[in-house]
């Protein structure tokens, strides 16, 4: 096998293309000039466009995690109440995150590979309680489980509570559809590692006007993370401390892609990815952890092993036999579930790839399998959408 | 002009060799497998033996004031008093940081231009108060200045007193001589985007046994910066979050290009780079900031721009008519001073070129210049240096 090339699918790192991957190789410049200046003023016009946003939109260093904690302590006071709506590994690390940070934290805890109600989150937010709840957080897209959650109805219910709503859209963002404004988000934020193609190191972040009021009154120190010089100097592209210049040249280039392939078209993309992947998972007779197809998400798809096989090696002999890299399950799923990503730069014909090779790590593994078929169940789906996209192509 | 080949001569970002900058293009990978627990391991073992330390080397996102907040909230509890060696715009950042995050703050300040006195440091300990002082907060090499403070001895003084010596060496690792275990520093930290050769984006930070202690015993809320999980991960090449993986490739191959030249070597080197352009600099009639020639920084150096010039128009002439791209003096000292970085990827033929452009640049503006007097003098310490390394090469 020819091990340097294999198939990334994991739902981030993702894989980077390679007109963004080499113009991180652009030569350094100075941060406080004028070539800055037209850099950071075409990445933060294209991310307002992703964001869908008017707020400006920051660019931290950093991963999700970091992110998740410089947004809580800039817009939530210490020691203040938030309810973090769990379904997955990653609400579950905000919910942690914020108690190691000292916050009073309230779980709304949902069952693994379902998404939240926003009816169950109405009576929650309804019942009494000593202290109010001054911050919901809500995850979009639940990476660990593969959940969407519906984030309009989520934030909908919070802000008649009048608390503020938190958004990790680490691994939706850019894969599927987000309204920031229009949606009344308060904080949503993502990382370059996931839809947006880039290497990992940025994390991005926007706030709304009345974060911004929290963020002004909130007395709790900070110092690097205060994201105010952030927000003061976004005008005058003035960044209060290096940025990573070389992640800056990738970002600029990916969002250059993505204008040019459209965002609204993108978002289709990652639904027939999402569609296809579902289709040649059951095709090949496995279960889904997300039995609700309408919260399924379109960006990574989590995959029960089979009786009698672990995950762990259906993902070795995925990677050495059949050069894909796929995901593991986090946390209780570990032993349970694979995960199959499919954002950022990441086609079609991908997928069938990333189906083969499972179907033929089954295979392999001595199951009963029958060769094509998850392959075919996922062209069918392609198909599909390339015939409702443009007649029949001309026979000569 | 060919503007886009120009001379990046700032004390950072510094220029990326042409190998450091291509790795960053290499495709993406899983952070949790084998191929990466390779790349962690050479990266970490390089850093050591740059770091001169056998603790482990801790690779954070962020630039060095994230690196700095870090330390801090890792490894001093939350309010106690800290003694901030302020010698310049970093010392004060520091100093104003860790007020900021609501440590007591006591300040040493030193005249900017002149090194912090080991003396001082002693008898200002020595003095009575309430409270002790936990750590001490030294500045390697003030980039603001140009000073390099004897680090060896004021460590040796705060240790004498019981405090944790935190260093900050962001553009003096790699560059200037510093022995972290040898001299007893507990907390040493540096960027990756300085001598390191990388690009921005990367923090680096080693812990002595003890204040790993403190560390252990620091009730301080933290979460994403808490560095426990990244040092109970270390000999696993485990990491808690998604690290920037492009940078690490980066690093892993400015490491390679330092171990090929030898670490003393590139002291050595920045050794001539410093005195060239100290020679150069007072040869064209110029003042250095720094008088006390035991001082000078041998990675930057801060020039005061001559009566009736003010250092903003030197660089703007420099860098439009010269391709040379120079710092500006920071605070106070941003109407008096220009900076020339000189450290990382910078041969001593650079030093020429940058100096040509200063001398140039007077000639321009009107000042009384012989031409070529810069270069001579530091020709002349180049020369020496050549000779000093090996005999006449033959004639023929």
């Amino acid at each position: 096998m020819l091990e340097e090339k294999y198939l990334l699918m994991l739902p981030g790192p993702t894989p980077v293309p390679p007109p963004v991957a080499l113009a991180q190789a652009m030569p350094m410049m100075n941060h406080r000039g004028e070539a800055f200046t037209a850099l950071f003023r075409e990445i933060t016009a294209g991310l307002q466009r992703v964001f869908r946003t008017r707020q400006p939109v920051l660019v931290l260093p950093g991963s999700g995690t970091g992110g998740f904690e410089t947004a809580l302590q800039n817009f939530v006071a210490p020691g203040e109440k938030v309810l973090a709506v769990v379904t997955g590994a990653f609400g579950d690390r905000w919910a942690k995150g914020a108690r190691a940070l000292g916050y009073e934290v309230e779980r709304l805890d949902v069952e693994w590979g379902r998404a939240a109600d926003p009816g169950e989150l109405r009576e929650r937010l309804a019942a009494g309680r000593d202290r109010p709840i001054r911050a919901v957080l809500l995850t979009h897209n639940e990476t660990s489980t593969g959940v969407t959650n519906p984030i309009r109805e989520l934030a909908q219910v919070a802000r008649e509570h009048g608390a503020l709503v938190m958004v990790d859209s680490v691994s939706g963002l850019g894969a599927l559809p987000i309204e920031m404004d229009e949606w009344g988000l308060d904080v949503v934020l993502t990382g370059a590692q996931k839809a947006l193609m880039c290497p990992p190191g940025l994390t991005l972040l926007a706030a709304s006007p009345r974060a911004w009021e929290a963020s002004d009154r909130n007395p709790g120190p900070r110092f690097y993370f205060d994201l105010r010089p952030y927000r003061d100097g976004y005008e005058k592209a003035s960044l209060p401390y290096t940025p990573a210049l070389a992640l800056l040249y990738a970002l600029r280039e990916s969002l250059r892609l993505i204008e040019r392939e459209g965002l609204e078209a993108a978002w289709a993309r990652h639904r027939l990815l999402g569609r296809m992947t579902r289709a040649g998972v059951r095709a090949m007779g496995l279960e889904l952890l997300v039995r609700d197809d309408r919260f399924a998400s379109d960006s990574v798809t989590a995959v029960k092993a089979p009786p009698g096989l672990s995950p762990s090696a259906i993902r070795r002999t995925a990677r050495e036999r059949f050069g894909v890299i796929l995901a593991g399950g986090q946390g209780p799923l570990s032993e349970t579930v694979f995960r199959i990503g499919h954002l950022g730069y990441v086609v079609p014909g991908d997928v069938v790839q990333a189906l083969a090779a499972v179907e033929g790590a089954l295979a392999l593994h001595g199951l009963p399998v029958e060769l094509g078929r998850a392959a075919a169940a996922a062209e069918a789906v392609w198909l599909d959408a390339l015939r409702e996209q443009a007649p029949a192509p001309a026979r000569t």
